[in-house]
């Protein structure tokens, strides 16, 4: 740190110059991310709940009420009947939440979990901190955990199942239906991740959404995970957990000595109310028929894009089930690098060796074509 | 969430009669807290960065290169070499990082941790997390770890040490370099949590700052803590952890299957630059010369507040090493329900059985007299 601190002027000058090397959503180069640009009414509500802290929320009553509103939203759009659960930093921790529920609610020795191998990179860390030894089941060749792999690999220190509604390398959607059979049929946790699927089914068309359960109305199903600051268009950091029922957050209690709340259930102690008040915000002044656009946007965006690249003669990993697009070139790996060159961000997935879209709510039809245009140039 | 969306005026108009049930820091009743006003340059650099992800650094290289920056910085302050660290979401996330790295550096079967009896609740939950066995450690008169009965804790499972520069209740500052030469001596990891005090004592008096040793210099410190959003007057979420030497971080380490980032270091995955901005901000705004006089205040306002505590013949549990000030009357709960009835912020803390005030930079001099005269009042 300098001696003397420097003029608003200069500091603010230079912040621009450092922000000009960063990529912007609103450029429509950003085809790798599941976040996007929040909605501008999130933004306003960030910047006025910024100094509220809902790890000491007897201080921000205020803040406190507008976690439960959200939370309740999210767990009536997921057909859930409880209120627990929270806004969190993120996927991870809430990932991490629902498996140490999971966990001391059965508090079994050298426990396990299973999680197909579409499972997200979040769980690597997760069943690392936890001590919680990683189980692997079979996909399909849709890239779908299969059931009858998943109950193969339960043994009686199996505590949790993991299944994903919206894979990150593919929008995948397991068949969380029949993982909630077997879930039930075992006695244990089935987890849901929907960080990307949950702002995504529940506003698909009726016929499409019927053929992607996953929520609450599956017994199973003992936790949720869905981030706002995904498809909810909020801001970072907005992670939401849901649980099926209060009792597991007796399995995430931690008693606090000084605050104005006894106990606290997150991870995270202090935590900002801003993103929370932006979820609100977006809520309300989206409601269903805003979501329902926004997505019926992103989908139809998704099935242009996977049209032409088939069109193009390129093979796609799979059909696309939400708005990710995953395609193969002779050469996929150099194709990313050039098109990485040429400032598009597309990922580029080793395992799968293929590339990868994420068609976010800052992406508009022009992006689309002007991607593929560049695209066609290229491998012809 | 309703069929259909609000307009911004309602929601905006909606989101302000929440906001007003929070207290505002401004306010100057909050006397319990950690957190404070942001300086006002913080809140336009979080604004300017709201959009930028880390966890994806990629395709935000300015926002990588500012979080570079503000480790730098923050390493220099406390004497480190290495640039080793991350801006993360709290001290929670800080400290798991910290026992994480230990744990796994050491890899022993029943891993243990030694924690003085003031060491922060959130190693409850990261103990909990981890699996490690916390194997609590003595306190002197004064309230600060004993190296003598930290020693005796130590066993062949002992992965990790904890010290405390700025313990939450009561701001007391561990003895480090008798911990630092416990821990060398046994060839294990400690770890200093000073999410307080990391920038409160590098800025006190010369005298005063050499009395409470507790940064790299000390050679058994291989990990620190130290929150920005806290006493450097940033945004939340603003942890610091700071590593030794790089070689720590093999040991939190994941790989990321299609991220712009091939391994992520930090807990959560997506996190927003916005405090690291608001942070690097704060620095460059303040310099050394603008903390110093902040500190400065909060410590002039500590000692205004702890003398006329006496002087109403009430009991200090300790006389104050940083910005916390502890006390006693005859019925301190009562005392410090009565005091929130009026409107007092305040905590009481049960295990020491007194009442706790920190005295942040949003705190001014005629905020603390009030209390003074309210408290007054009520115990004659």
């Amino acid at each position: 740190m300098e001696n003397r601190g420097r003029n608003r002027k200069e500091i603010l000058a230079k912040l621009r110059l450092i922000l000009g090397n960063d990529a912007k959503y609103e450029d429509g180069k950003i085809l790798c991310s599941m976040c996007t640009k929040p909605r501008p009414i999130a933004e306003i509500a960030h910047q006025m709940f910024l100094c509220s802290n809902l790890g000491d929320s007897g201080l921000f009553p205020g803040s406190r009420r507008l976690e439960q509103e959200v939370v309740r939203k999210l767990a009536d759009l997921l057909n859930g009947k409880s209120k627990a659960g929270f806004i969190v930093s993120g996927g991870t921790e809430a990932n991490l939440l629902a498996l140490l529920a999971a966990r001391d609610w059965l508090d079994v020795s050298n426990p396990e979990v299973v999680l197909p191998e579409s499972a997200h990179f979040s769980f690597d860390k997760i069943c690392n901190l936890l001590k919680l030894k990683p189980v692997w089941a079979e996909l399909d060749n849709t890239f779908r955990a299969v059931p009858e792999s998943v109950e193969r690999c339960i043994t009686d220190r199996t505590v949790a199942i993991v299944g994903t509604a919206g894979t990150a390398e593919l929008g995948a959607v397991d068949p969380i239906r029949g993982l909630s059979e077997v879930a039930l049929a075992h006695g244990i946790h089935l987890h849901v991740d929907a960080a990307l699927g949950g702002l995504v089914i529940p506003f698909l068309k009726y016929a499409e959404r019927d053929a992607l359960e996953f929520d609450f109305r599956l017994g199973g199903v003992k936790s949720i995970t869905v981030d706002p600051h995904k498809m909810g268009m909020s801001t970072v950091p907005a992670g939401g957990i849901l649980f099926r029922k209060r009792a597991f957050l007796d399995h995430i209690k931690t008693e606090t000595p000084y605050l104005s709340d006894e106990t606290q259930y997150t991870f995270v102690g202090t935590r900002s109310a801003a993103s929370v008040a932006a979820t609100w915000a977006v809520f309300e002044s989206l409601g269903r028929e805003g979501f329902t656009k926004t997505v019926g946007r992103c989908m139809a965006l998704t099935r242009l894009l996977a049209k032409n690249i088939e069109t193009l003669n390129l093979k796609l990993v799979v059909q696309p089930t939400l708005n990710i697009v995953a395609f193969r070139t002779s050469n996929s790996k150099e194709t990313a690098e050039i098109l990485q060159k040429r400032g598009w961000f597309i990922s580029y997935v080793p395992r799968l060796d293929c590339l990868r879209i994420v068609i976010m709510p800052h992406l508009r039809r022009q992006h689309v074509q002007t991607f593929l245009a560049d695209l066609s140039k290229m491998i012809q």
